[in-house]
């Protein structure tokens, strides 16, 4: 039997290998249906297998493990993260959740130790949306709330999720069917990286989260007009460019403007552009995030207004299109004063906080209680290869998350 | 024999014909060394046999046409446009010099005119730069100043100048033996679209052209850091994005600032961006004009000291590139009063006006007297499918350049 310490430092072991598995040479990039998802899908199969675990993947690849309970008609709880990730990604963004999760089986099961409840690990095979642009395929497939326009997306080659679900070898049709029945669950956790840097502003290696935060993303088409860029007198110009600048500059100040809001333009570019010409069409994107959803929801149309006045202003077309709005997550209190009390072992003191990312935990919310273990993170760097979880942090998360499913189980007991 | 009126009437022709060539589907793009350079050449080619030229193609692929002199020992007079364009192109730039030189050379072969020089049709096969990034390639083959080091370029793809001669069956190594002996040249003529809105204004159909402004073009790096956009608070995010929006309107304001300076940003992305992550890279273009050389080099220090300001204080780094520097051209006072006196036959008025646009005249005047008629374009719209040239302004255009032709000739005779 390993000790914990033992399994701690295999995980970060385990976690370097599935960083190993990349769409890209030199950096981690591991979007939804691609070989490397695959691959990494394989070998996490194979741990969940030592651990004493029957695997199963879904219809849309999300990959399954589960540890059986003490009694055959017993519930389950469900942990888990996503196995996906952005590109020139960290190691430890979803990984580290299912990781420390696995850990926790291969601890019960090398303890020879049944719960009152059967435990699966759900990889969910897409939460980033690198690909498809739309976050959450995985976690909604299992929460029943999989919005099958979805189907229809297509990525930078033009391939549509669907196609992509059955080059997978996914069954596009059958998603329906892989939904959890909430009546047999009985919550789920997840570990995560905070990718923030409140955690290690206080010297807490964990914290327990109260809700995540609601998310909107919109997409932007500024369309002036392509001119010449040496004969184009400067006050003639209908430069989508600055336009696109200028916006920009105003959601920043927007966001510094109103607390608690995050607001973020990702990508932006001159889809036709060169350097002789004055750019006509500029599209960017926006990310807007508030832990109440209220606030966002006028943060949005707020910038939608800001938006339309630098596009008259510029003399410039703005098409302002909302590609997806999640509402905010409270965790459940319950299973948080469960986790809070399984910190409160192993930590100097609990700290509580609201998560600014979204996370698969807030698909799941929609059919089950959730909560969720926040672990430090080092300078706040993440979706970035300097991402960083040190290993003592990473052996407190899975003694919190062993003390959690014992206080669970004596509660179920 | 053909009127004025049919030839120009064919030459608008023509330049249809030229504009259905190109390597993408649904808009004019034709870039060098591509399957549509090599169609357009051919197309060319045999217009120019039926004018009376010999042809030949140089080892970089320029298309040259010559209709012999009165006398073979003659020296040579070269006239010339480009035949490549820019991406989503008008139809117009470069493909107007090039025909509305050929409809005089077919006037003279169809009256039986031979001239005291021979006269040679130059259509170049790169000056956009929209594969390599690079302007001129073609007229400085001819004229000697092509830099060997712009072999090594790449273009998208990574296929190297190199390569690319090479697939287009030239001799990258042959380059050297295709220049011109100025000794045996008597100067170069290029009509081209203005590519800017003063002759419209102005009411006039052609103008002659004084000088072509010099060209800078930048290429500029800012790094910050990438960082998660729902959990990095604003204040400590490096944004690299948000560094080029500044640094972009910074551009326009020093532009608006100084007369005669046009500063263009062409091109902004966030080559590694998600909407879901605050850039920490972004890569840019400057281009910057000015017809006072002084002026234009002055413009860049301020815009390289600014960019500086920029990038310390929003903590990103800087990388400034100058890619290239073209001076200012004059075009020779001799070509120029010719031209001026045909020009005076056929409009109401003769408007001088410097050239904001580069062309390949600024290549050949390296080695021989240079001069440029311009011709009225519609709401100066230009690198763009809504570039216009009428044909009463194209029909005008071939009776100065014929009229020019017959001044130069009894100036030679």
């Amino acid at each position: 039997m390993r000790t914990d310490t033992e399994l701690a430092a295999q995980m970060m072991q385990r976690i370097d290998a599935l960083a190993a598995i990349s769409d890209e040479p030199g950096r981690l990039t591991r979007t939804y249906g691609s070989p490397a998802m695959r691959r990494a899908n394989d070998l996490v199969a194979g741990w969940m297998r030592g651990a004493g675990m029957t695997v199963e993947v879904d219809p849309i690849g999300n990959l399954i493990g589960r540890y059986p309970a003490a009694k055959p008609e017993a519930k389950t709880f469900l942990l888990g993260s996503h196995l996906d990730t952005v590109r020139d990604a960290g190691k430890f963004d979803g990984a580290l959740g299912v990781l420390v999760a696995l850990a926790c089986v291969q601890h019960l099961h090398e303890t020879e130790t049944r719960l009152p409840f059967a435990l699966d690990i759900a990889g969910f095979a897409d939460e980033e949306g690198a690909r498809f642009q739309s976050t959450y395929l995985g976690s909604r497939v299992l929460a029943g709330t999989f919005d099958f326009g979805n189907l229809k997306r297509t990525d930078a080659s033009g391939v549509t999720l669907r196609e992509a679900i059955l080059r997978f070898g996914g069954d596009p049709d059958a998603l329906h069917g892989a939904r959890l029945d909430p009546e047999r669950l009985l919550g789920y956790a997840e570990v995560h990286i905070e990718q923030g840097p409140v955690l290690e502003e206080q010297g807490l290696p964990v914290g327990v989260v109260t809700a995540i935060a609601g998310q909107t993303r919109i997409a932007a088409t500024l369309t002036g007009q392509a001119a010449h860029a040496g004969t184009t007198p400067m006050p003639l110009r209908r430069d989508a460019l600055l336009a696109a600048g200028r916006l920009a500059r105003d959601v920043e100040t927007i966001a510094a403007r109103h607390p608690g809001l995050l607001a973020t333009v990702g990508q932006m570019e001159a889809p036709s552009g060169a350097s002789n010409v004055v750019p006509g069409l500029m599209r960017m994107t926006l990310d807007v995030r508030h832990a109440e959803d209220g606030a966002r929801e006028a943060a949005c149309e707020l910038l939608e207004i800001t938006a339309r006045f630098v596009a008259c202003h510029r003399r410039v077309n703005l098409e302002w299109h909302t590609v997806q709005a999640e509402r905010a997550v409270r965790c459940s209190a319950e299973l948080t004063k469960l986790l809070k009390a399984a910190a409160a072992a192993h930590a100097p003191e609990v700290l509580e906080l609201p998560s600014g990312a979204g996370h698969d935990a807030a698909a799941l919310a929609a059919i089950t209680p959730v909560a969720m273990l926040f672990v430090r993170c080092e300078d706040g760097i993440t979706h970035h290869p300097d991402e960083s979880v040190a290993e003592a942090d990473a052996l407190v998360a899975i003694r919190v998350l062993v003390r959690f499913l014992e206080l669970l189980a004596k509660k179920h007991g």
